[in-house]
């Protein structure tokens, strides 16, 4: 180690901005703003190594760094023109923690080192503020001595309501000059108690203390604690910045305040921010006085003001992006305390990355780079309309996104009914819970509030798949269907009334409350253009209707990843029918059931497959278990009983036989067709003869048949090969022939595992991550509730592994099926395996960027997910690795 | 290929047993036979390279075979004396198929082939007996149009009941010899008018289109079919075998017999078997006449019983095995038509494998290889005394193996009731299902029987945890519990009354039936001692109670792999004060709750350590979901409200709140403790209390902490924290401390993939594959019912994977985890990882041969399975294969 302080200040900086390793964050990019010729502050970084040699010699500073450190003060005093200690001027300083990456756990801040019980005079003096410089002094104690020399900073708090209490004080700043010097005394008593020492009177003493505080806080518990939990390891240590203090509440020629290099909210390049005259920064920031616009200040300072204009450019320039400062005046001199990237809206982040690069700040490839994906969620969902005044009387779980307002209809048939009736009148469904027999009513519904259910509740799931806004578990509502009202924290809604939910933060207003639309125009379909040419992932998208389908068309789908179909047996004429099939005691029974709903099927995916035109469409044939389709209640079941001609005992029985205590593993998937194979025929059937007739409008037409839940090849051998055999009597009578492919989906441990032995019969895989991250945890997503909350809180899993793919365990799944199955094809049939996803985690940005590193051909998503998935998957090209979450 | 065929015949051959490949298993046996020296009736094998010649060459049989043929037929006729269409006395051979394995699906055999309209004549004379004569015609002409020409055999049936018809007949016996002639005639119409040439009377064309036909017969459908379920491969084809006929219907000087070389029931040196005079083979097994036993021979033909003892011997010298033989005598000369391995009870094969050892026939391993491990099922389990007279009424699905007699009894609670005043009563708990609340009286029954539930059901599973005979799903039996009788098939039965179950079987029968008990004594004791001596892996046991411990101990148990402790938890106080702990509101709560519950666990854990002196015992901490410890119905939740004074609403709401759609996959396992950190730490303290207590009796104790369910590393590092904490507590308290060990449960696909990161925590591996089955697979074994059979029908599946590994899936799981663990825990900790198996796999053959191939330390199974995973542990060791299933 050659050099162990780092010092910055006028325009030069022994370090620069891309020394995070041994200066920390903060360290680097105050060196950096130097080296561009912004006003800074002046003062030094004692590196990250020297931290580390501190711990291995026994908590001592090394002996060659301490000339080093007092070199660094003198240089600047020097450059700031006062001197440390100084009884008319002091110099003060504050001493911050700063490691190369940011760390909750270690040390706090501790300013104005420096005053002493005599230069605390000069501080008066210069400044003419006895209040300001006693309540500086006291300020320095309580924090030298609570985080340097581990005093309780309850009993300095003690002390000053003591004293408020003895002065009849309300507030701190009832307290006089006089009351704070006697603080002050006080204070000192309280630190001499349990430090054993006076405080320390030479400035010199003060920081070595404070250096040597901020080495130790670096393996304090709760620094240890989080890099263990954050699984952080490889760092050296943290370094020591000490930096000149600067103060903007000196009189009418200071100031302070906070912008943004462009308008964080819309994006346009406008200088954006807020000020305020003879003020510290944190008045800006508590709102205690009201500041001015920034533009104001070209009237009120314009010297200061064109400097600001011109660090504005500069460190646009420089950065190449858009930058949060924060600045303060001291007697009409400008430093800069801090530059960083702003936070800014999500259409913001498309119009400035767009915008850059029309300014030839930044290129394309910067740009698509630029922006997080996860922030254009912002642009594709219905919003409230920011300009309409709305107060939220309750909220429930936000379980799909987006803003909907709508009229209140208590139920699904209603729903139905009202929808015939008023066909252009917005409907709110609002319900106790969901279940499958609700689905049309759900669908013709602008938006779904339940009153209990969670995350994974079926009108969640439903919603989420469609983009719907959805409310649910909101406990603080009761719904009277009698009366038919529901009754929201204590304010009555009738049925009809309007009721508006932010599915995005679960908030419930009543009344009508405006939204806006999403669009994808003007910057947003420039940025989507440039990232299409770095992808090289297709996207795709989860559709199980035509509109959906033409909607993801529109956001730019490539394809249907996964076509569901169970919905499609929910329509009234059909579940009599599916009904009746699963009540059928033998095949010729089931078949003439399966018959009746053969023709709504086949129309179903005629529908599909135009609005796919010239687009692959995979579709997963039936998947969930039977029972799903009966009623579980005595009613129920004696109204199907009615409408079918059988006894309510023979419907009961039915039920009890296909009663499952663990739905998700139970008779579902490929298992139905395996066993009642009429299931799967007719659905093949159906895509067929919808692919023929597509054909032969003139449309290209590419169905891709997928067989869901395979773990064993034998399932797919099986069913494949009839899948073949119906094609081809397809073929047969209609006397042409369409391209198919037959694939499954992956989404067993088991199916991952033998990839190999299933590639050789699958066209195609999609990986169903939903189901293999739940087989693979051995959890379900219905029931996490007890636990799941727990496990995050305490990072036990970083992060919910039904929202991003957890990569070390079901990655690693992903990972041997995708290369067993490659080499399996390749081997087997000197083919390429096309393999995809096509779980909620398509549409997921950093489990995007791991489908492309597994070598993935596609992602399939919700379609308002699908922009989203197409940056991600540009970002993953351009090299970016997994975000941080 | 310089060879095409292989003679046999005298006491020479050119082939032997070792050429299956070439030769087929039948024609390699009959050529080893020749080669000892037994008389065998002599023929030729046509190998399989001449098959597979057959295919390349479209369908021809290779030209430099043609007079290989001819040539062999010729020396069988020399050493028979007879020649083909000879017409006095012609020699008649049969052709049959046979691949190196056996294959349903090829080609019958023809017999009688040589057979002409001039050659029958011949036999009529040589046998004085038209009617056989003109029957083996009919039949040669049956059987070789139908399987060699494609006629349909339906058609000559035809014929013979219309003749029947004409002819008054009743059986076929009832037709006379000139009958039989005007058959022959109609039959040879039926062939011409299908294959459009007369039945061929050149018997050289006959044998060559015979031959032929073999060969078709390789690839017909259902062959092909066999081959590909079974995944056979790289077979050259089949090889085709002529044999001279001999007839053992000649006169008195003739005669048929099977016998074995060993009592197979009992294993006793004795010759075992019968005979017919003047019959053919078929007369025996059909038992149309009564057979004689075999030692009357000596009388009838001493000669021949000699030479048969001589054989006997011989045989079982040379293949070092008891046998199981056929043989005819033709005009007193004696014919031996085949020999295999006898199959033999699980007594009689310990007994002659013990045996043949001390008779030097057959080295200790070799016994130790011999024994079939299942077979040893049969000696450890009560039986129905053989001896005894019964009859079953009815079957249901027989869930646990065994035999059980028994008083009726219709309730748990009646059970304990009875039982405390009968203590020796048996008792036999019959039931519509049993639940967690039933497992007192279960305990105390000799036997379980349930009207419904299958063999995952709650009686199935508690039941064969215990080695308890069990029958369930018996759907003829209907319980009235108010009159207080079960009615089986009809058969009303009063509660008090005795029924017998055999578990076995399903097989329920009305009243008492005598059993006899299991004992390891004798042959089998020996046996046992040779297979230790082999071994590698050490036999743990499951077991969770002292008794159970005991009994394992009994049967060579070297420690306990599984304690499950949720059994625990239901005695009569400890319910009520788990159900206060699932009930109360805080942590507080909880702690008041289990601090009740702990004086029993430690005294659960003292009996199993005491009974365990010096050997491992592993114990998991509580496992599955809360709410299987609350009532699901009304009543019971009223009561468990009353007797805690909380209110019946309080207690459901708890009940719905803990509610799960897949309970198997929700908040279990150490989910539970990482919530609920007091429920692991009560249990921890209560072992390690336990362990000091029986320390301190001078015992030695090796308690293991076994953590169920993880799937993240994090998981075991906060648990297993808390647990060295509270035993370090506990030695504080004690003064002393005790080894003991911290590890987990792998039984997640999650936990297997990251085995490398939980082994740097885990101090030992034990994989729970009943979990890990369901979860690779993604099926539950309660929800399998509606797809298993079929799964299994259709070879989907080869084997159902809750009895033997999924050796491809689960398996591939369980390797990943052994390496990645052991590799990982070698790394950081220079240890090596204690790795064993605790799922019901660990007391199956074929998996704890996989075990021992994969490199586990031990596998733990019920009590009664110890020996036969003892044994199959030490032929894995001697390298025996996985055996076919």
């Amino acid at each position: 180690m050659s050099k162990h302080v780092y010092y910055f200040g006028g325009k030069a900086a022994d370090g620069n901005g891309k020394m995070k390793e041994l200066l920390g964050g903060k360290g680097a990019n105050l060196a950096e703003m130097c080296l561009i010729g912004i006003p800074v502050p002046a003062g030094f970084t004692i590196t990250t190594e020297v931290c580390a040699d501190y711990y291995t010699h026994g908590k001592k500073i090394p002996e060659a760094a301490i000339p080093e450190i007092d070199e660094a003060v003198k240089k600047v005093e020097a450059e700031f023109g006062k001197k440390f200690g100084d009884n008319n001027d002091p110099l003060l300083v504050s001493v911050r923690s700063g490691a190369a990456l940011s760390m909750p756990g270690m040390m706090n801040t501790i300013l104005n080192l420096g005053l002493t019980d005599a230069s605390v005079e000069g501080l008066v003096k210069k400044t003419g503020n006895a209040r300001f410089a006693y309540d500086s002094y006291r300020r320095l104690i309580d924090m030298f001595g609570s985080t340097a020399m581990g005093c309780e900073h309850e009993e300095f708090e003690h002390e000053i309501h003591k004293l408020k209490d003895e002065k009849k004080a309300k507030l701190d700043t009832d307290l006089s000059a006089d009351d704070l010097k006697e603080l002050v005394k006080r204070y000192k008593a309280v630190y001499k108690k349990h430090v054993g020492d006076d405080f320390p009177q030479d400035p010199r003493k003060q920081l070595f203390l404070a250096i040597n505080a901020v080495f130790n806080s670096w393996n304090g518990n709760k620094a240890i604690e989080y890099r263990r939990i954050e699984r952080i390891t490889g760092l050296k240590g943290t370094a020591v910045n000490v930096q000149a203090m600067v103060f903007g509440n000196m009189g009418d020629n200071s100031g302070t305040g906070v912008a943004f290099t462009r308008d964080p909210n819309t994006g346009e390049n406008v200088f954006y921010g807020d000020y305020l005259i003879n003020a510290q920064c944190e008045d800006v920031v508590a709102g205690i006085r009201t500041p001015e616009p920034i533009a104001k200040l070209d009237s009120e300072m314009p010297k200061v003001y064109k400097q600001l204009m011109d660090i504005r450019e500069k460190l646009e320039v420089h950065y190449k992006e858009m930058q949060d400062i924060e600045f303060t005046v001291q007697d009409g001199t400008l430093y800069m305390l801090q530059t960083r990237t702003g936070k800014r809206t999500g259409s913001a982040a498309v119009r400035i990355a767009v915008e850059m690069v029309k300014e030839k700040k930044i290129d394309e490839m910067t740009a698509v780079k630029r922006v997080s994906p996860d922030s254009l969620n912002h642009l594709l969902l219905p919003q409230l309309d920011p300009k309409a005044a709305s107060k939220p009387v309750a909220q429930g779980i936000a379980a799909s996104p987006g803003a909907a307002t709508g009229k209140v209809i208590l139920s699904a048939e209603e729903a139905v009914e009202f929808h015939a009736n008023h066909p252009l009148e917005p409907i709110m469904l609002v319900r106790k819970e969901t279940s499958p027999e609700d689905v049309a009513g759900m669908h013709l519904a602008k938006g779904i509030l339940t009153s209990t259910g969670g995350k994974a509740s079926h009108a969640a799931v439903v919603a989420r798949g469609w983009g719907k806004p959805c409310v649910v578990g909101c406990e603080a509502m009761k719904i009277d269907e009698k009366a038919r009202t529901i009754t929201i924290a204590g304010q009555v809604v009738k049925a009809g009334d309007f009721i508006t939910i932010n599915g995005t933060t679960g908030d419930i207003m009543i009344g009508k409350v405006p939204t806006i639309a999403p669009t994808m125009t003007g910057d947003f379909a420039t940025l989507m253009t440039w990232a299409d040419k770095s992808r090289k992932l297709k996207i795709r998208t989860n559709a199980d209707t035509p509109a959906d389908a033409k909607k993801a068309r529109e956001f730019g789908a490539e394809g249907i990843g996964l076509c569901r179909t169970e919905h499609m047996f929910f329509g009234e004429e059909r579940i009599i029918a599916m009904r009746q099939m699963i009540l059928a005691s033998d095949a010729a029974g089931r078949k003439a059931a399966l018959a009746k709903i053969q023709p709504f099927q086949k129309a179903d995916f005629v529908g599909i497959f135009e609005a796919m035109d010239g687009y692959p469409v995979t579709i997963r044939l039936l998947d969930p278990p039977l029972h799903e389709f009966l009623p579980h209640d005595a009613k129920g079941q004696e109204e199907v009983a009615k409408s079918l001609g059988l006894s309510p005992a023979k419907v009961k029985e039915r039920v009890d036989e296909l009663h499952e205590f663990n739905p998700m593993m139970g008779f579902r998937g490929c298992r139905l067709p395996i066993v009642f194979p009429e299931i799967g025929d007719m659905q093949v059937q159906a895509i067929i003869e919808a692919a023929i007739e597509v054909k032969k409008q003139g449309k290209s037409v590419l169905p891709e048949i997928m067989i869901p839940l395979v773990g064993v090849v034998e399932e797919l051998v099986i069913l494949k090969k009839r899948a073949i055999a119906v094609a081809e009597e397809c073929f047969a009578k209609a006397g042409m022939k369409v391209e198919y492919q037959v694939g499954t989906m992956i989404e067993l441990p088991r199916a991952a595992l033998t990839a190999d032995k299933i590639a050789e019969e699958a066209e195609f895989f999609s990986f169903g991550t939903n189901d293999l991250t739940q087989m693979t945890f051995g959890f379900s997503r219905d029931d996490i509730k007890g636990f799941m909350p727990t496990y995050l809180k305490d990072k036990i899993l970083p992060i919910d592994p039904f929202q991003t793919i957890d990569f070390n365990g079901v990655g690693e799944l992903m990972k041997i099926g995708v290369e067993k199955g490659r080499a399996s094809r390749k081997a087997k049939h000197s083919q390429h395996l096309k393999v995809g996803i096509c779980g909620e985690h398509g549409g997921d940005p950093d489990s995007v960027v791991f489908c492309h590193k597994i070598g993935m051909d596609y992602v399939s998503c919700s379609p308002f997910r699908v922009p989203i998935a197409r940056l991600a998957a540009a970002q993953a090209a351009l090299g970016e690795t997994v975000r941080d979450k």
